[in-house]
C-alpha cells in the first residue's frame, strides 16, 4: 500500500476519556474511531490487524478439526426463554422489537442458537464429536462502556461449542482447545498465562482463562515463578475478601506484595495483572438438557450431548496486544499482528535516487508477499518518523541523505535502534529480520 | 475436509415456505438454515461459499485501490437525524433503545457513518480521491421476508463510498467500479447484465444495476440482442404503466412477448428476468452537503465532497448463483464459488484398495491446494451420489468397483456425464479439469 493513497488519519490528541495506552494509541494511530458509546469503527489499519488476528484464530481452529459457521446476529427471544436465560442474562442482553412487535435479541453469546442448530441434525454417537465455531459480531449492553476496545458494547468474538457422547471425550476436546489456544496466542507473539477459573467441579479443571499479561490488566492473577500454575484471584478462597482491594491496586503496587502461600510445586507465587482474551469452559449437559438436544448412544439410548464452550475476544486482542506492547511513542506491533511489517520511508520524495530505490524495494518486497507500506508522502522526515513510531510498524527502512554514501537505515520499532546497511543489501537484511 | 468429520446436514425435505430453487436447495444441501423470519445461519458449506465470494470481492476492490474498513453495525440515531433520513428510511430501518433509553439503529446502509468518518479527517483536495468500503452485516426490517437469502432481513453486503474533489473525478471512479464489478461477477462465473437504473441526471448514467440473469428473478429487464444495452423496465417511461403486470409474468411468458421499440443500435430488444446483485450510484453532494463534510480545493475554497456509492449483495449472491445454476437434482456451483471443487467418493470404504487410492488422491490434491472433500462415509453409493448432486460439487471422483480393472470415474455435475480414466492418471485429469 502506498501511504499517499491510504486512509490513515493519525492524530496528536487522544480522546479525553482515554486512560489506557491501547485506547489512546489505537485512536491516535488511525486504527479505530468511536461511533458512539462502546461502538467502534475499524479504519483501514485497524481492519487489517483485526483480519490478521482472525486469520490466525481460524487457521489453528481448522487445523484442530473445528467447523466454521456464521449464526444470525439477531436471534428470536424464544431461544432464550427455552433455555431459561432470558431473565438471567439481565440488561447486558439487548432486546429489540421488530415492526411486527416480535421480540429479538442482539446476540451476546450463542449457546442456545448453536444447540438448536445441532439438535435433530446430529442424532447418533457416530456423528460425534463435533466442534462448531464462528467469528462474529456480539453485543453486550454494558452499563459503562469504557477503555476503548477492551470494554466495548459491539465486539468481534470467536465462540466455539463442542458436542460429545461422553464426558471423557468432552475433556479430550477441552484439552485440545487449550493447546490450540496456546498456539494462537503464541503465534500472535503474546506473553500470556492460562489460569484456573473455577474450583473444577467436572474433570478437575472445568474452566480456564487465557490472560495477556499487562500492567494495565483488569484482572489480578497469581502465577508460580517456577511451574506453569496460575489462577485468577477471584476463584481462590484465600483471596475472597480481598478481590476488590487487590484489583484496585496498580501492578507497581501489587508486585511489592508478598504472597504467604506457596505453589503446590513448592515455589513462590507472584501477583500479575492480566487481560482476559480467552475462556474455555466445560458445560456438561446444561444447555443440551434444557433444550432437549439428544443423541442415541451405542445402545440406542437417548442422551443429552456433553458440551464444552470456547471463546476468544478477537477485537479485544487488538487492544490487548498494544497494552502489552507499547512505549511512550505509540504502538509496537508483533510480527504476526502488524498491519504492515515493513514501512519504506523516503525522506525526500523529490530526490530521484531516493524515490527510485524506494519504488524498487517496494516492488521487490511486494513480489515476495511481504506486507509492506511505502511512505511516499511529502511530509517532513521528523513528522514521518513520529508517525511511524505512533503506528508501530516493526521495521522502517529509511532512505535518506546517507544514500549518497550508498547507505540506508533500518529502524527497529521495539528497540528504537537503527542500523546502517548498504542499499544493495537492504532487501536481504529486511528479509532476514522479518523471518 | 473429510466428510465423516464435517457438519453437512443434508435433508430430503425443503421448508414448506420455500418456492425458489436456491431457497430449497441451499437448505436441503446443508448450506443454510433459518433462525427466524428473514434470519439465516450459514452452516459450514454455506460459510465457505460466502467467504469465497467475499474474497473475490475484496481482492478486486483492493486491486482497484479501495481501502477496507468496518463500521459499527449499531449506529446512533443522531447520524440519521442530521442527514434527514431518520424519517425517510421508514420501518425498514429498525430502531432500538439501549439500557439508558438512547436510540440506535441497526445499520441498513452506511452513507451517514462513512461521511462522518471522513469529515474533518480528509480536509484537502490533495488527499482525494478516496474509496472506502466494508463487507459487513446489514439489517432491513422487511415487512414480508421471503425467498431465503434473496430477501432476508439480516444480510451481508459490500457497501463502498467514494470521495472526490470534482464531478469528473467521481465519474472516473464510477466507471472504474463498473469495470471492477464486471470482473467480480465474471470471476464468479455468472451470466449478468449491467443495466441503466435511472434517467441519468448526473453525467449521463448516474445509476447502474448489475443483474444476474435467472428465470426466477424479481426484476424485469430489457436487453439488446446485439449491443450491451440493458435497462430495468422500472426506469423506462414507456413501461411505466405495465411494471407490475410484467414483473408478475414468468420468464416463460415474458420471452414470448415482442417489444416494439428498437435499441438505439437498431437491433431488437428482449425481456429478461434478473436478480439485482450490485448497484453503483452517483450521489453528488447529497450527503456531504447535508452533513457539512467539506474539503479545501486548490484555491483554498471549502466545498462538499463529490460522492458515489457502490453496493454488492454478498449473501444474496450465494442464492443468485444457485438461481442461475441448478437443475432438478440440486445446486451446480461455479468453479470460483464451489465450497469444494472436487469430491473424492469412495464407493465401498471397507475395500482397502479403494480407500487407499482415495486417501492418496486426497493427500495429493490437498498438497496442491485444491479445495477437496473426501467422502469417506459408510453410506450406500446411491445415497452418496444423490447427496453430491444436491450439494453440487463441480467434480466427483468416484472410486468404485471398476478400480479392479484400474479405472475410476470423474462425474461432471453440470453435464451429469461421467468419464472413465486410468486411476494412475486421475490426478492429472482432475488438475486439468479444474484449471
Amino acid at each position: 500500500m502506498r501511504r499517499s493513497r491510504a486512509f490513515i488519519p493519525t492524530a496528536k490528541e487522544a480522546p479525553s476519556d482515554a486512560t489506557l495506552p491501547s485506547h489512546k494509541f489505537l485512536v491516535r494511530g488511525g486504527f479505530i474511531n468511536q461511533q458512539g458509546a462502546g461502538l467502534y469503527n475499524f479504519l483501514p489499519l485497524g481492519k487489517i490487524v483485526l483480519e490478521k488476528i482472525r486469520a490466525v484464530v481460524k487457521e489453528e481452529l481448522d487445523l484442530a478439526g473445528c467447523n466454521e459457521v456464521q449464526l444470525s446476529f439477531v436471534t428470536p427471544i424464544g431461544l432464550w426463554e427455552r433455555s431459561g436465560r432470558s431473565e438471567a442474562m439481565g440488561k447486558e442482553m439487548l432486546r429489540i422489537n421488530d415492526r411486527h412487535q416480535n421480540e429479538f435479541v442482539l446476540s451476546p453469546t450463542n449457546e442456545e442458537a448453536m444447540v438448536e442448530l445441532v439438535k435433530n441434525r446430529v442424532t447418533s454417537y457416530k456423528d460425534l464429536p463435533l466442534n462448531l465455531y464462528q467469528i462474529n459480531t456480539k453485543f453486550r449492553d454494558e452499563a459503562r462502556p469504557r477503555y476503548g476496545l477492551l470494554r466495548g458494547r459491539e465486539f468481534l468474538m470467536k465462540d466455539g461449542y463442542s458436542f460429545h457422547s461422553s464426558t471423557q471425550d468432552m475433556i479430550r476436546e477441552f484439552d485440545l482447545m487449550e493447546e490450540t489456544y496456546k498456539k494462537i496466542f503464541t503465534r500472535l507473539g503474546l506473553d500470556f498465562r492460562v489460569v484456573a477459573a473455577d474450583s473444577g467441579a467436572i474433570g478437575g479443571d472445568g474452566s480456564k482463562e487465557f490472560h495477556v499479561l499487562a500492567d494495565s490488566g483488569e484482572d489480578t492473577l497469581i502465577v508460580c515463578q517456577s511451574c506453569n500454575y496460575g489462577a485468577n484471584i477471584e476463584t481462590i478462597d484465600e483471596f475472597k475478601d480481598k478481590i476488590d482491594e487487590l484489583n484496585e491496586k496498580s501492578y507497581e503496587e501489587l508486585k511489592e506484595l508478598k504472597i504467604d502461600q506457596k505453589c503446590s510445586c513448592g515455589a513462590n507465587l507472584h501477583f500479575k495483572k492480566g487481560i482476559e482474551v480467552g475462556h474455555i469452559f466445560q458445560l456438561g449437559t446444561k444447555y443440551s438438557a434444557a433444550l432437549e438436544a439428544n443423541f442415541s448412544d451405542e445402545n440406542g439410548r437417548s442422551k443429552p450431548f456433553e458440551m464444552a464452550t470456547f471463546g476468544i475476544g478477537v477485537s479485544r486482542l487488538v487492544a490487548a496486544i498494544i497494552e502489552q506492547n507499547h512505549d511512550e511513542s505509540g504502538c509496537i506491533w508483533t510480527k504476526e499482528s502488524a498491519p504492515y511489517i515493513v514501512n519504506i520511508m523516503v525522506s525526500n520524495v523529490k530526490d530521484e535516487a531516493q524515490m527510485s530505490l524506494g519504488e524498487d524495494l517496494y516492488a521487490k518486497l511486494r513480489a515476495a508477499k511481504v506486507d509492506v507500506i511505502f511512505d511516499d508522502t511529502k511530509e517532513r522526515f521528523g513528522f514521518k518518523m513520529k508517525d511511524a513510531e505512533l503506528i508501530g510498524f516493526p521495521y522502517t527502512l529509511i532512505i535518506g541523505k546517507e544514500l549518497e554514501g550508498g547507505l540506508v537505515q533500518i529502524f527497529d520499532r521495539k528497540t528504537k535502534e537503527s542500523i546502517s546497511v548498504e542499499s544493495s543489501s537492504a532487501y536481504d537484511k529486511i528479509m532476514e529480520l522479518i523471518k
